[in-house]
């Protein structure tokens, strides 16, 4: 599955079965967090309506293009928020005891790492369950007009979206129009290193 | 496999075949990764020697405790890294063309993201292998340590870290020693928004 898993940025018109988007979400919630903090969100949109909201609050109306086109297809978007201060509240309590609610204790920010990890089960779900996915990201400026439009709380960032829908007829094609076509995985020897670099 | 998945904090002492650990690899490259940027690096640690290292450039070699005892009897130690200069040198290229490499252009750091992902691979794949995993963080005042310990060079920052081996007998026990025993998790109600907040 692993190896299946792919980005999908243009589907068919097909709806999404709602409980295959359960099972998603209910998935998402199987990933790990640190400390079992459990600071993640997810909207949902899954109605034309909805997702028609999520594009006029994060795109420009009249932007068009190959990438854009194909991904307002989705009939589903899931959209993955972070929120840090259940990470402070929860590395408060006496067993961690970071009482100072200070960032720096932090290696990196395991409120998106974790919530990107609930994406990826996202993604994962969707192939398991015959559909394609994409992973991409709120660009900053639209942030502030996200929030408003879905009424986002203060404090929960939008780590990505998950576009969901069935494959299109041709299978959705490879790479992202405009990319360097097929960029090449870095092979392991690249990656890996062992007993130290 | 995801419904299986949870974090092994000791582990028997039979070795890890080295050919799994090469199957958690080539699955951690499978990661999505913003523009393929693939900013990531995997330093694994599979004799006792090597092992050894990492708890003492990590640890206080007189610290002791539940969760640490059984994490050092972990026989594979994969650190995780993420580049994030491979992201902002990718970004520059035409089809993207953040030549600026301002990080304020990225809705969070997909490098840390992207290599969470990654180590979620590994985590599942050690399932998949019958194995046992734990992700968790090298602590910033010990990254200077660890960096030095095992050459790692500078623009790569540990994500985390992820022991690996075989259950012990007794399955290895549940929750981490000292936490407040079987957190619930979040019922899917309070973390799924429907059409916005």
């Amino acid at each position: 599955m692993v190896r299946r898993r792919r980005m999908v940025r243009r589907y068919a018109e097909r709806p999404v079965d709602p409980a295959a988007v359960d099972r998603m979400l209910s998935n998402a919630t199987r990933a790990p967090s640190a400390g079992f903090s459990q600071g993640w969100a997810f909207v949902v949109l899954d109605t034309a309506r909805d997702v028609g909201r999520f594009w006029a609050a994060t795109t420009d109306a009249e932007a068009t293009g190959p990438w854009l086109d194909g991904m307002r297809t989705a009939p589903v978007v899931i959209v993955a928020l972070s929120h840090r201060d259940a990470y402070l509240d929860r590395y408060c309590e006496p067993d961690k005891g970071w009482t100072d609610r200070d960032e720096a204790r932090w290696p990196v920010p395991y409120w998106h790492v974790d919530t990107g990890m609930a994406a990826l089960l996202i993604l994962q779900t969707a192939v398991d369950e015959g559909l394609g996915g994409c992973f991409f990201g709120v660009p900053p400026a639209r942030t502030a007009a996200f929030r408003a439009e879905f009424g986002v709380p203060e404090g929960y960032a939008p780590v990505g979206a998950v576009t969901v829908g069935h494959l299109p007829e041709d299978g959705g094609g490879t790479g992202a129009a405009g990319s360097p076509a097929r960029r090449r995985r870095r092979p392991l020897e690249d990656v890996v290193h062992r007993g130290g670099w």
